[in-house]
């Protein structure tokens, strides 16, 4: 383990947890613990929901629960053991709203913050970070990246990403078996989550790396989506097999951008995003209506992002790393970052942490690049899959009660 | 390893999978093989997608393939490796049908027929024993029961029930901490399958039992459903809490006997059973409604019967071992029977293999009793989670190559 910085001072640090949840957030939150433990930091404060908490003073001291069988448990715990927000800060002109949050640092004798979050996150990153700078603040901001949808440019992927990744993986291959046993003509449409790239869609494709059953059929949001070539791709594959499966991205779109599930009245939340599900749905109509025969829309849903039970040992162990060397990159002195995975070799894969200024990461999506879909557009490379391959690797061993996984829950 | 049988006469055998996919037919499946290799039957047959496959002179030779590797991959593969079918066999008067059936088995001179299914394949199992009675045939006929829905009478449990309820309770308790993280209203509907008997439903609440998280509601089939109430009842928790989670059966019906999902043109099978999914998505729209908060439908779908990866380890050990039984059973001169599970203790949990009549199993649907349902008809008691808890016990060892479980397939 390594013990950089901890000769320096005793302080305080923060820690909160930002946007949707994942299986491995917590694993980065007791990572942070980890290495706030190891620099010797005197008091580990949680916020309760975020920033929000902040700005509510709700936060929790955290520095008594850290024993390391909670910090095992917590490893091993889906979603959010602090609870999430998904506030927007205000424009750092707005000075009350960041007059109040550093106040509260200040109370707390707080020296570094930890955010762990999505895109959306590091929009607040960038934004206390922009504060601190010009106030002259000496406290430390640093960004830890999660999200399931592995969309986040600057790093070469996501803690949470091959979590969901394998869950999709597994849970495909899975459906794949189900469909397979009718003698009958039979078409599974799954939604897989996603909103503006398809990695997660992707990964619906990797039991074909291991000779398993896998998706006939995939669309990612790059891809302009098409009723009739969806239409045309499945009637093609029926002329092979009975039983077909294919996988979709909820944020697939027509030509103009109109999405595939857009069609009633869609909510969105604060930040304009809008509520996507409904997509397998739509399509499932539409091939019924062609085909006449068994069409079964499936949405994989929220246990994409809470399958613990099923998460990648190597994520976790990802995830608790960088949240361990964001306490480093801090007491060396580094602020406005996120940290970042770089990937130094393919086979065997091989990374090493790195961290990049907060301005270059915020609000610009990380697609699935053109060499990674096939050219019918209803696929994914093998090239594709080989970057994803390595980040499912490994089964965490659960502590299981009584058959049912135990989770750690602090709020 | 019991070797009851072992100087019977060495014979063929046939083996058939029908009805819906479990993550434990496929275990049944190895239990009878391994039986039939136990009592040295000289031939193992498999019926390719159930009595279709006999009717078609579909059936593959099982006897090369019964390795000590390949039972145990098939053990933890999902679905039917046979391929199964919904097939309605005609009533016995009509003597084609069943003419040609036991002229196959004349052929390949089969002396057991081993079908693995639940109530329909029962059904079936019920009229091959009745023919082969009426003709005077020696052929035995033995039913082994299979179905997640946990509904067939006359056994305790069935195989292929307790790795559903394992999957359900460890997902249910994850979507919990997922919808439990931002500090708003939120309620999640949960679609937990189940026709006719809430077994399946009642699952949710294991992680209760752990001290774990579970659903604030649930509703079962057997309890007529009314839409004012359940507003009702989420209106009373969300004064105490403001996340709340709901599992609904898919079967939940109002007075007078109409699906709560039966919203519009609803499909049926041969079987005439309705296509029951929606019940979520319409109780989602009734909720948000009236509190016009976030709210979220969840179908826990396909993944419910085939998410080998969380089977339960005392599940696919007893349905290994009830087909073994039943391959003894018939060696012992028993036909026309199911295998059946008799509960000899509660705690600690202890079961023997029987066999029943065909004709006491049949079309009668064993539902949740009353003394399992609370008092507020939400919920359910501590007694009926003491029944489901130890079926749910213990985690079977996958075999994973690059992250990804590895599965047997046969056809």
């Amino acid at each position: 383990m390594s013990v950089r910085g901890e000769n320096m001072e005793r302080t305080n640090v923060i820690i909160g947890q930002s946007g949707g949840p994942t299986a491995a957030i917590n694993a980065t939150l007791s990572g942070v613990i980890r290495g706030a433990l190891n620099i010797g930091a005197k008091k580990i404060y949680g916020m309760i929901n975020g920033i929000e908490g902040v700005l509510n003073g709700n936060i929790k001291d955290l520095t008594g629960l850290c024993t390391e069988e909670n910090l095992k448990l917590l490893e091993n715990t889906p979603a959010a053991a602090l609870g999430s927000c998904r506030l927007k800060l205000p424009d750092i002109t707005d000075e009350g709203t960041y007059k109040k949050i550093f106040a509260v640092f200040k109370e707390k004798n707080i020296k570094s913050v930890f955010y762990i979050g999505g895109n959306d996150s590091m929009d607040s990153v960038k934004k206390l970070s922009a504060y601190a700078a010009a106030i002259g603040s000496g406290i430390k901001i640093i960004g830890v990246p999660k999200t399931i949808d592995n969309d986040l440019s600057g790093t070469d992927h996501s803690p949470g990403y091959g979590s969901a990744a394998k869950y999709i993986a597994a849970t495909m291959q899975e459906i794949c078996h189900d469909n397979s046993i009718y003698n009958i003509k039979s078409i599974v449409i799954t939604e897989i989550m996603g909103r503006d790239a398809g990695w997660l869609t992707a990964a619906a494709s990797l039991p074909r790396q291991i000779g398993g059953k896998s998706p006939d059929l995939v669309y990612l949001p790059e891809i302009v989506f098409s009723d009739e070539k969806f239409l045309a791709d499945i009637e093609s594959v029926l002329e092979e097999r009975k039983n077909i499966v294919a996988a979709v991205s909820e944020g697939v779109k027509y030509a103009g951008g109109r999405y595939v599930c857009d069609f009633d009245d869609r909510e969105t939340d604060v930040f304009g995003h809008m509520n996507l599900s409904g997509t397998a749905n739509r399509l499932k109509n539409l091939a019924k209506e062609r085909f006449g025969c068994k069409v079964r829309a499936i949405e994989l849903n929220t246990p994409q992002r809470c399958a613990s039970h099923i998460a990648s040992l190597r994520d976790l162990k990802e995830s608790v790393k960088i949240g361990r060397e964001a306490v480093f990159a801090a007491a060396e002195g580094k602020t406005g970052v996120m940290m970042t995975f770089i990937r130094k070799k393919l086979q065997p894969y091989k990374i090493k942490i790195g961290c990049e200024n907060i301005n270059n990461i915020t609000n610009t999506i990380k697609t699935v690049p053109p060499q990674f879909i096939n050219k019918a557009r209803n696929g994914v490379t093998d090239e594709c899959l080989m970057y994803i391959l390595p980040l499912i690797s490994g089964e965490p061993k659960l502590t299981y009660k009584n058959g049912i996984p135990k989770f750690f829950e602090i709020i």
